[in-house]
């Protein structure tokens, strides 16, 4: 069979799962998600002896450290995959909920109810321990997926594809729920992608050329986001405690993630008397600042930024900033350099902070807040199986309600259009 | 100016209205549209004197009578193009509404609220009404919106805009928010499919071929349906006089539309009741049948079927009929043969009507009512922009709200990430 028929079939597979799984009773899909931590608990050591593997291969091939740390599947992170399968057991099934039902002056009851989308492709690097994790919320969102790792954790993805069929197996689910693609070539990637009359949408997970590969090659719509470029506004009325505290927060707590500051906003009012103390915290914290000419002009120790500077992801301890005259003056910099993801004001200013979320084009908004709560979880939807910064389906954190979609039941007694 | 120029420079000119339009109070979209139709009614004259021009290189170019008679924008066509208008002006404004709300242990208050989608493309034939129709939804619910129409209604488009931009600009309201792009040349839609970073979604309406045109030319995500192949199950326990009336009506009221019954599947044990008084009535109204062995046994006047006229959408006063042992084999021909658009049972048997419901996988789904009810209107959306078979984003008819989409708005009170 050739790669292009092995990729074909699989679809086809999981398009008939995904029949299956559309009507499977909840109990039943949490037996098999705590069935599949059954698994990984009682198959410790042969995920490990697998898992040895690829960290041998990565070792010869010369990766480096972090890399080897991201592919390692250390008793740690399968007890973390553990939790996470509970915890999605305990998040409520959203298949089937009817959203609203209205009655028509002509008697028909119509109502929107939850489906899940179908067959969700889901692209990603060489982290593993999301094998489970994605696997499990599209499953609990009644969608089949199939699943493309990164080349370099080959073994490990396939036997935690092993006990996911298991696990499906065993509770009477179909196998082909859940399916791992069991090549290394990125040529899978290219054939998974021209499928649009099987899958129904692809949900690719890693750096921007992952990302811009996926959205390039892509004949079926891709919930992406390529980066995240997050602003902070300081406000000429902020509390400048909250402010240092709130900014020191998003640029430093995780520095390499997409919801991280990478520009930080100053109304030229607290300008002087903000920067001071915030440059000296950073300064501690090792943060590089690159400065518009009137923040070097206040700190001359602060670097020029490079127009380059301006909407750039550092995903490092480096932070652009920029004095500003006024919100507005703020609100069009976030226009032309802002990725859609996550901004945030601090002020003491109502109006202000009003006009901010309804001006601000991005998928999380916040008042006196860090960035770094653009994240699944932190809002309240349960877990995250990524972001869109697309405004198409779901803008911002997608978890089990953002992989369904609804469809509109009619109750009728014989109606017809007149 | 080139042409990819030109298409460039307007989807800019789109995208930053869209950022104005987002904002625009509702009152200002109302007066707008209220402008609009009064240019329709003052401009009456000038608006039909461009049509004639339209129609005349129609007639001359040879086009049928009946692509005449949708080019033409005969006095009663411009009556329901106001009238349309009026409608929108009292559908509610969809922009600005906070759809849920709750707070986060850590005290944030989180909510999701509706915003624009931001520019949409919308692609169609040679009916100028759809135009201004179109152009209402789009900007009612505070998109922009660049329209291309068939070239063979350029002058009744171009004169439309007109009308259009001076109701944008006399209200202080940004005129590319509706745009029509100004050629005949198809290369125009090619360039406007490769602007992913500046138009949010594509709708295209009309024929398959234009929709596949669009759908394979596009870099930027499309809302479509390909075609209504709909399906009438007969069930055994169906009221027989009901399933008459239904069927007649989901056939014969209107053949050439998406929502029109093309297949009818009847349940062996009502067919020989059923297939004489239902087949009567269909030879009255001229509707020409195609069986399934079994029903070509049971009237052998019945054409047999061909294997390609499963699944066919005629569009015409032909159908397709199919006797089928029991509900499951009738989901099973619906799953292979089916178009995601409308399927309908007709059955007094309470746990067949549900497993309808939930097991089949089409944008709208009715018990004892006529497909033809799948239509923004009659469901209670107010009018609609087109039907999505695609589960992204919205499934099924599309009108306002699903024009939009929501962001997150965060109101903290400093809140860091631990």
């Amino acid at each position: 069979m050739t790669l292009a028929a092995q990729i074909h079939s699989m679809a086809q597979d999981a398009k008939a799962a995904a029949r299956q799984l559309a009507v499977l009773p909840t109990p039943v899909k949490n037996q098999v998600l705590a069935a599949i931590a059954e698994g990984l608990r009682e198959q410790q050591a042969v995920i490990q002896a697998e898992n040895h593997k690829d960290i041998a291969l990565a070792q010869q091939q010369g990766h480096p450290a972090a890399f080897i740390d991201r592919l390692t599947l250390s008793d740690k992170v399968i007890t973390s995959m553990i939790q996470g399968l509970q915890e999605v057991i305990l998040l409520p099934d959203p298949v089937g909920a009817v959203t609203s039902m209205w009655r028509r002056p002509n008697g028909l009851l119509v109502g929107r109810q939850r489906i899940p989308l179908g067959v969700i492709g889901f692209i990603y690097e060489s982290r593993p321990n999301v094998t489970v994790d994605a696997a499990a919320l599209c499953f609990k969102s009644g969608n089949a997926v199939i699943l493309k790792g990164g080349k370099e954790a080959i073994h490990s993805n396939l036997v935690l594809s092993r006990i996911m069929a298991d696990a499906l197996d065993a509770a009477g689910a179909p196998p082909a729920a859940v399916q791992v693609i069991p090549t290394t070539e990125r040529e899978a990637v290219v054939e998974l992608l021209k499928l649009d009359e099987l899958i129904d949408i692809v949900i690719p997970r890693g750096g921007e050329g992952l990302i811009r590969f996926v959205a390039e090659n892509s004949r079926i719509p891709v919930l992406k986001h390529y980066k995240g470029v997050c602003h902070i506004l300081v406000d000429a009325q902020a509390d400048l405690d909250m402010a240092e505290t709130v900014c020191f927060n998003a640029k430093v707590q995780r520095p390499g993630v997409c919801n991280a500051m990478e520009t930080l906003l100053i109304h030229e009012d607290v300008a002087p008397r903000f920067i001071p103390r915030m440059f000296a915290r950073f300064r501690e914290a090792k943060v590089e600042l690159r400065g518009c000419p009137r923040t070097c002009e206040l700190d001359p120790q602060v670097k020029p930024a490079s127009d380059s500077d301006w909407g750039y992801e550092f995903l490092d301890l480096i932070l652009a900033v920029k004095i500003v005259p006024d919100l507005e003056a703020a609100l069009a910099h976030i226009a032309r350099y802002g990725s859609y993801h996550t901004e945030a004001i601090i002020t003491e200013n109502y109006t202000r902070a009003q006009r901010f979320l309804n001006a601000v084009d991005s998928s999380v908004v916040l008042v006196n807040a860090s960035t770094r709560f653009n994240d699944g979880g932190e809002l309240g939807l349960g877990a995250e199986i990524g972001i869109n910064t697309s405004k198409l389906h779901a803008f911002g954190p997608m978890s089990l309600e953002e992989l369904t979609t609804t469809k509109f039941i009619v109750y009728g007694s014989g109606q017809i259009r007149q």
